[in-house]
């Protein structure tokens, strides 16, 4: 039987999805393909917000109530930083550090970032294969009713405040896929691609921008399934819900499904939400991740709706 | 009066003395030149160490009894880095990273050590003008019986354990002194240029050996005094008494003097050593320095020699 999982990811849910995968596949048989178009450059260091919040989540480092960064996080850094009058809009954690210089140090010696990336995973014992979509630099912009503003400007800084009409991924064009993305989409040995519950828009559209990757998924061996970000009428996150409504959308699994349209052969929605107008295979569980049961189920919903599409092919 | 009081320091036992001077005289009246010689790259970042004890030092951050970093200082940097694998012989606490990422920032946009280095005296409310002795990179390097070492790779990794034969400061003939190094020696409203009881080969040296500071000390109108490092037939720290052992050179004032010979009117001796030999105006004063009394002690009798000698000219 077929054992690969792909899965496309952003930060915090589609870690939650991954780390749920984890429990119910052999990490040596996950490949997580990662948005990199929220990095960006902050006092010189290279920071990658999704891998790290990767990285922290699968390694039970992370904040889980706070969201992001690390557990039991110490702040002697920014308190330093504030005093000599540094930029202190985003917040980096004592510990957090050490993913960042080490990152920026790498990359300054020539390593790319898969390399990097997957020295670090590595080292915190993961198992799985931690891919960035890109080593090339792609930034995700944000067109707002304020201007144009750079992810991090606006999600960070701004608090997602200002209204969007458009998004665009500067670089993406340029863009190759990292080494293993493809392969790991056209894997004639792969069980399932999934894609995360994160953020189609602003997390997904990312590594589909890159050339190759949306060509690939669409002729993938395996099924594609994608967890929807919608649950019970409403995305998880508030930031999803306001984009969507931003941008004219309507907030519900069929926006969801066509906005996938043409790469995914199934769709995972939330039982509150039902299948209704979804004319695509489909499965309904609880898809809102709390516990450790909860993302293991959603896995399993995704790996279960997976193998079903291919029984039927 | 003439009131412009200019003093050359290397790390922690010259700062001691600058503090002594802030307690005596006015802030905006002293200029610390600082030996730049000990800088280094590590994990990237720009760490200038001597710079930075001056400016914990005078803040009131350090760590008296560790004798470097600042007073208590978190290390999760450093465990996050080791669990990640990188190097970890050079310990950078939570917040003196502060100093370091920063600094790396704004030299990289341009700006010079010297700027960088003013703004955070300024940041931190010192008063008095820190100058870095050059802006161009000097490194002192140490011929050792083990090979040519890098200061901090001596100094640190090594933890001086290598005997030193010869000792030489790597880009120094192409150095040109930071704006202000020689306009504070050679100011004609100078009354004292002190030289701190640092270690006169590792940490004074690379002073004297920016290209135009050796003459302007020579040609200064204000009495040039230095304060010994020996205090009662050994030197402060140990270092200094293995390094002079090394180089074959006595363990007494008589060697201090011959080294600053051309440069300096006066010493500052310690009341334990006594003046005997010594040939040119000298004071007694107990020179260890424990309290900040004794930091404002010998910094008084520093400048009262320097004005005793202004006075006989």
């Amino acid at each position: 039987m077929s054992e690969g999982i792909t899965v496309l990811t952003g930060g915090v849910g589609g870690a939650k999805l991954v780390l749920g995968l984890m429990q119910v596949a052999a990490p040596d048989d996950i490949s997580a393909i990662v948005n990199t178009g929220d990095d960006f450059r902050h006092l010189g260091l290279a920071i990658s917000p999704d891998i790290d919040t990767l990285l922290y989540t699968l390694s039970g480092k992370a904040n889980a109530a706070q969201g992001w960064g690390r557990e039991g996080e110490s702040w002697s850094f920014m308190d330093a930083l504030k005093s000599l009058g540094g930029e202190d809009w985003f917040l980096l954690g004592d510990g957090d550090m050490a993913l960042h210089v080490l990152r920026t140090h790498l990359l300054a010696r020539g390593e790319t970032l898969s390399a990097v990336t997957g020295r670090f995973a590595a080292a915190w014992g993961l198992g799985l294969s931690v891919l960035p979509m890109s080593d090339d630099p792609v930034g995700t912009h944000v067109i707002t009713d304020s201007g144009e503003l750079a992810f991090q400007s606006y999600f960070v800084e701004q608090r997602c405040a200002p209204a969007v009409r458009a998004i665009r991924f500067d670089g993406a064009e340029q863009a190759k896929p990292a080494p293993g993305v493809i392969e790991a989409i056209a894997s004639p040995s792969a069980r399932a691609i999934v894609i995360a519950p994160s953020n189609p828009w602003l997390s997904v559209d990312p590594i589909l921008a890159v050339p190759g990757v949306r060509e690939a998924l669409a002729a993938a061996s395996a099924p594609v399934v994608a967890v929807s970000p919608i649950v019970g009428g409403k995305a998880v996150k508030g930031p999803t819900a306001k984009l969507m409504n931003e941008l004219g959308l309507q907030i519900n699994n069929r926006t969801i499904a066509a906005h996938y349209a043409g790469i995914i052969d199934g769709l995972i929605v939330d039982g509150r939400d039902g299948g209704e107008g979804i004319d695509i295979p489909h499965e309904l569980t609880d898809t809102l991740m709390v516990s450790l049961d909860d993302r293991a189920r959603v896995a399993r919903a995704a790996l279960a709706l997976a193998d079903r599409i291919a029984a039927g092919r």
